[in-house]
């Protein structure tokens, strides 16, 4: 009996949909990048705050990834900015197929940039190429700065960290985190991995980030 | 050509396992429970309060599944519980089998419980079941309190949500949370699920909990 390796033809089946959703992206010249994190890390309030702060520079279009409900692509819409909501229906991570038949919903031609927000899960979606340019791992401060120890794959992977929430190291150190770990031990996993210690809610350090994003627009 | 039906197949494989396990446990009379959240809601620390807190009362044992790292497993040990290590390389949840290996390193006549730690994920271990007596899910303040509409699965199958770092919702607001939101929604999804809200950092709301916990053991 011949033996039949699963893992890889599912994979492999991503990985058509995945180059053609990055031969789709090259023909528009929109850069497209990947937002994976635990549930509840603030994805969704970075998103926003990203697109509102950004308004008049960069023109933001968003796939949302859902397990279930709409409650995340109706916050970016309220930001003003084309969203496409996928739900997986239980699904943990998001396809490549699914990120092609959302691309078709977004007008990419009046877009200067892509940015897919997977389910909220720091596991399975790095094992999916969904045709980015990029993955962009988010890790709040309450998770702790254990986490790229722990949860290595997707921090080898990423080519930005955005450490969020760093609201909460102030104030009478509510949060125990060490920042200087987390960068270590993300560092020590990818080497070249550009890491940003922000907080969507208060503003802090998000500059840099916007100039990082900004900077990968081919004028 | 024969359709063969591969998620069906691991799931029976898994439930032979599950099966086993939970046959075992029955012949000891140790009731397990398996805690499943997002990485970073803070199960390791809620399980070394806990075992602390009921040193004398009750003799619990851990098993700890991570990726990589035995990190979680010399929490428990510092806090004298047997626990075993499983590292899943990769692998985005325990499975039976897994487990299985695990119950065999763990003196079972000499506790009265067991309690596993899954893997940081909140969807993936939902659809594995290890041949546990009951699915307990921890969800932390900081996550939001949209979470159990968001990713219903765990919510519905588990027999106690615990909210935890509920003293993130005093002093000032830093976090924003809806505790009757996040109640209302979990028991939409599951009628008779136990709900306590829980700082395993101050001890706030955790004699309830170990009241739950100890009313489980037939004495």
């Amino acid at each position: 009996m011949e033996k039949v390796d699963i893992g890889k033809k599912v994979l492999s089946a991503n990985e058509a949909y995945a180059l053609k959703n990055s031969q789709l992206l090259a023909q528009h010249g929109t850069p497209c990048f990947n937002l994976i994190s635990s549930p509840g890390s603030g994805k969704t309030t970075l998103l926003v705050r990203t697109i509102t702060d950004l308004t008049g520079t960069l023109r933001i279009g968003v796939i949302e990834g859902d397990i279930q409900t709409d409650i995340d692509a109706q916050r970016i819409r309220a930001a003003k900015a084309p969203a496409v909501q996928i739900n997986t229906e239980g699904g943990c991570h998001l396809s490549a197929a699914q990120v092609s038949r959302a691309l078709k919903e977004l007008p990419l031609d009046r877009l200067d940039m892509v940015l897919i927000e997977n389910v909220g899960n720091l596991v399975c979606p790095a094992a999916f190429e969904l045709g980015e340019h990029g993955k962009i791992v988010v890790l709040s401060v309450p998770e702790g700065d254990d986490k790229p120890a722990k949860y290595p794959g997707i921090f080898a992977k990423s080519r930005v960290l955005l450490i969020n929430k760093i609201d909460l190291l102030q104030g009478g150190a509510q949060v125990d985190f060490d920042l200087q770990r987390a960068k270590v031990d993300a560092r020590r996993l990818n080497k070249s991995i550009e890491i940003f210690p922000v907080s969507a809610k208060t503003g802090e350090g998000m500059q840099d980030w916007y100039a990082w994003l900004t900077g990968q627009i081919r004028r």
